[in-house]
């Protein structure tokens, strides 16, 4: 088994000299542009690394492995448009560089670029991708929807929670693994399992990704910790905690989630200690060894050789230690 | 054969019925809200009449003809933020009547819910389908970008601005004949005939369309005679009467194009006379026929029976004779 390095590797590269883009630049330009700001390419190298678990050259599976990477990067370009944000990785966003019309227009053609690689691959095997592809893409709109929604409602269940974040985040994870088992032409069954593997592992990831936001360690946080907190976000902390607490912690903890300090150092200490106080914190900690542990159940669903196995699941462990 | 009105109908019903959306409701009610504006549903209609004309039931072609129409009502949520135009079809727009995100993410949803309903063919009909889609709604991102950058020169040549026109326009009417010989399962050359006299009649249609808009009758024609002026929109008039008139004249049509007078009406007869003085009015009116004839051209390398070879002929007239 190769490495996430080469994998990273193989995916830089493709994503340097393999992307065919063109006229006009003002299209491709910002394409370019945010495909090379870097990331952990967490997705295709999941998408490299199962199909080679699955026993095939992990190169075959490069075209589906950007296609995920091209689209996943499509959403940061359209989300930091709805989200106001001015920077993304450190860099300043597509329609802060460029304009809207831009940002708009360049991540439109990235969602179709990213169909267009599935076009590597011979039918029936392109039918599926497209299809897993087509109604992921779906969800994920889904998942951006529900999230902008769940902003302005107070009484968000912790099921509709994890609803949101799978379609979010994970079944982009799920779609990563599954279509490994795809190219690698494994049976329905164990494709099956190699998504929900992705999808469970995803979910787990974006409760840490909750997680550390709150109590990551400031030294190793690649992100301001607190930072859901400053912008008064309603995670799956703030939802056990709400629901594990006193109807006084309750109170306390919606009024701080009302004001918005100049200095947010005292606020940030309030609520973290309600949310330890009440049990979520523990809550969370355990929802995520939960959802890592649904996850290897699918692992062994997969039926790998040894040396696959290992590799995905210490794949799942870093994820799972993994402080930034 | 049946008619346009026919075929209306049933995709009017396909739209209202068919359309399968879900929750959540911010996501999905501005889709059926745009779907639902009406339009004279051209595209869609000629699917159907192709794949008719070409003897197979045009019933098989609904779901290629609706991908066609949900994917041009995607480009138009998408223009009209990039336009910040506050009516479409008379009707407010969906990031007006709802907000920037909405329509956004509304209209990714539409892109990949066009590509969805391809599922409802077999392969290989499925892969063939999806990649002249891509292919297509790739270069209608290109046209719109150069329709952009157009803006912001004054030295486009004739050729340039027919690229723009049949990448933004052309093309898609292009897809729904050629999609129409696909479902009919005809063979590649006459597919691309099909193709090529979707496209060579697109081009004709927009170039009528900038003829009318600045020669149409104010009483048939649907928009405001005279609003590409208004607006110091260079179309093919204006080219061509920068290349064919004199110096003096290119200066004064410059001149009228760099201002933006209160009551436009002695703007507009200025350009018009000029178009007309120059040459470009009459030279205009050659290559509609010119495109026209050229569509005829590949009408006939389809093969049709009579009957078919009949209303697609009349559908290209029609369409010539409009005064809207």
């Amino acid at each position: 088994m190769k490495g996430i390095p080469q994998y990273r590797d193989a995916i830089e590269s493709y994503l340097k000299d393999g992307v065919e883009t063109g006229e006009p630049a003002g299209l491709y330009d910002p394409m370019r542009y945010i495909l090379n700001l870097g990331g952990k390419r967490l997705r295709p190298s999941l998408v490299l690394m199962t199909a080679e678990a699955f026993g095939k050259d992990p190169d075959k599976a490069l075209p589906a492995a950007v296609a995920l990477e091209v689209f996943h990067n499509f959403t940061l370009v359209h989300d930091d448009i709805m989200d106001n944000a001015p920077l993304r990785r450190g860099q300043v966003t597509v329609h802060e560089k460029w304009d809207l019309p831009t940002g708009i227009l360049s991540g439109d053609v990235m969602l179709i670029y990213a169909y267009q690689l599935f076009e590597n691959y011979d039918s029936p095997l392109f039918r599926d991708l497209v299809q897993l592809f087509s109604k992921t893409a779906r969800e994920v709109c889904e998942g951006q929807q529900y999230d902008m929604d769940f902003e302005n409602r107070e009484d968000v269940e912790l099921e509709e929670y994890l609803l949101m974040i799978t379609y979010k985040t994970a079944v982009l994870v799920g779609a990563a693994t599954g279509m490994g088992g795809m190219v690698a032409g494994v049976s329905r069954e164990r494709a099956q399992a190699a998504y929900d593997f992705g999808k469970y592992l995803g979910v787990a990831f974006q409760l840490q990704d909750d997680y550390l936001d709150t109590f990551g360690d400031p030294e190793s946080f690649g992100k301001r910790v607190g930072g859901d907190i400053i912008e008064n976000k309603k995670t799956c902390l703030y939802i056990e905690a709400c629901k594990l607490g006193t109807a006084e912690q309750r109170k306390e903890l919606q009024h701080l989630f009302s004001i918005q300090p100049g200095n947010p150092e005292a606020k940030i200490d309030a609520v973290k200690e309600i949310y330890t106080a009440t049990g979520a914190t523990a809550r969370v900690r355990e929802m995520i060894k939960e959802y890592t542990e649904k996850s290897f159940f699918y692992l062994d669903k997969m039926e790998l050789e040894e040396q696959g196995y290992k590799a995905l699941r210490q794949f799942g462990e870093d994820l799972m230690d993994r402080s930034t």
